[in-house]
């Protein structure tokens, strides 16, 4: 039995993009806590921004396997839907290299949704983080991928 | 506006647990072969326990306002579950320290999930991680907390 | 010669605080960008906070000789000061532990000033830091020391 | 409100290098210490070269919304000024890259003095940092720049 | 006395590999449980390769001259040598760039032994780590270079 | 089949030391280059007395399953031994808690001879290292443990 990181050393150097989601559902309270920018150690939006991007560049450091890549960009967004009581979240992520950044955006949503569960737990520690997954990816053999309706 | 990392400074030293899941729902044909260890990159369960345990101890790496903390004790499971075609993850992290590792249980799910879906991606982009989330800590002055069912 | 990491093992556990300041002196319309938050790159205020934050728990990374510590808390007060059209940054860092903090307050204020820097660098790369010192600390065997006026 | 890790995708791969500077006032007997290589840590100037090398390599962990860059060449120099009883640090990073290296070279400035700090501050605790700053860059769409003088 | 990190910045981008290995001797029955899997902390083998390819991800972090490189491949093999009651570790690290991978190879055979010692020790802390070395390396202007039989 | 990171939440706190040693030999003219410090990266000894501390402060993130431990002090011997054209590295680490510092001690031994091998393999890359194993420990339930003669 053995291990593999996959060597990537043949494959062309392209441009590639990936598009993850993940949402948080929180408590009535706490989601307007965090709308209303109501918490105490600072703005929900703002941090899981940042954390979002540190997860990105730290793909490589957490997941044993992944390969260590050069990021251009990083985008996240947070989306308050009132009607689930959900924070959503999307990032893009994109670089030029020889493998996919698909692991970096979904480690992006990861971060940035466990980060609005660390602003929040003082209040409410049942708060259920879910439906991440990636939306989308260009670039590399495959070409455009998305992710059927 | 402002960001503050909680000052712990004045909290009691005490051993503290928490207990984190969550799963990812794979397609049928990539839930056999994780079940089955037929995966190119190495295998699923052995892999994901180790990136828990890395999620664990980066923990303050990933989340802006986390304290670093010493860790005592990681332990990943990972349980496949056919009738879900899911892959059930459950964090147990412990500490004696001024605060408590919810966070550190949760990175781990998450690390150990975000693993899975790197081993599994080339068969198919579309796997789900979700049902992440805290099922119960000790410790500090809240003491046993535990999910309500 | 020989370089050597000061054993701190017969050291006593006492509480230990550290506070330092700095400051970027910023070109005029920069000030005022920072100070209405028109940066295109996000709130100059809160970037520099979570910078400084990370910046103390990095310590130990960024300097050879510096020992891993348990922070038990920071802080970082970014002041606008129009008089001299500088943004001055103040943090407090807090452990418990054989060693002081007084590196990480300084790496802090360090961290918050280069993030100030990156913010504003494409208005004006002229923008200089200065004024980093050590306000004050307490704890260990050397008790209360504060900077003479 | 909104955080952006600047999207450098479209730019051009140039090379690029950034050229920063800073110093460190000591007093008397400490600058004296210094120079003579008299420090019970070890040698000031090799350390704090080695503190500013890695101050370079780390820039993206440390600041938020930079991006990791493959750096080509780090120099660091520590030059003592008795006239003013300073150490100058002076550092220049190099890489070919589609976005620019001040961030790194004002990081290796900033890592570097903070260890001479670290080497010190246990005969004189009031040094202090300043005159950080931007020297010159090259490479990019803005080609060569020199702060004026 | 100066600390340079070579610049490299001038030398060609090629395709560049390099192979290096390394033992660990282990006493008749460690060797045993190692090669039947009857360790308490996990696999062995499965272990010395993730520690292995994280060693070798980790290289310019440890090393203060390294330069950080965008590793394409690593590729652990651990085989148990009967005879002599050891475990032969083989890294081959592959990237493309400037400036080559022996000593991403080189601690990826010493994290991979050091994670053999780790997993061991508790049976037998006398175990010896040794013949570590490089094998072979291609790219760069010196091109292919074996070691002398 | 499982991975454990053994959990050490109800061994006692007490002090803890270790000792490892290991060696690098080099070429005639490389040892004569180094021990005389004519080597065009740096000073060999104090590169490698530098990246043995980082390599000790740095073992739970290499290794899988090491615990994060406060570090009180590292030490790092590096002895030129004519006869065998050697370089013998020595590493005593030291701390108080719950687990050994057995790996961190053998981290640093090895980081240091990486090291060595990094600043002269320009001049020779056939340089061999071994010799790496533990010399004593104490501290922990087993208390003081030497390696026999």
């Amino acid at each position: 039995m053995s291990i593999r990181m996959i060597d990537v050393g043949d494959k062309a150097v392209t441009e590639r993009t990936a598009r993850a989601e993940g949402w948080i559902r929180l408590a009535p309270e706490v989601y307007q806590r965090v709308t209303q920018g109501q918490l105490p150690k600072g703005d929900g939006f703002l941090l899981a921004q940042v954390a979002g991007i540190q997860g990105a560049k730290r793909t490589a450091d957490l997941l044993p396997l992944c390969h260590p890549l050069p990021i251009e960009g990083v985008k996240i967004d947070c989306q308050p839907l009132a009607d689930s009581q959900t924070i959503r979240v999307e990032a893009r992520v994109r670089t030029t290299g020889k493998t996919g950044v698909e692991m970096e955006a979904l480690a992006a949503v990861s971060a940035a949704l466990l980060c609005h569960y660390d602003l929040t737990k003082m209040f409410d520690a049942t708060a259920e983080i879910g439906g991440i997954g990636l939306l989308e990816k260009t670039g590399g053999k495959s070409g455009h991928w998305q992710r059927p309706a």
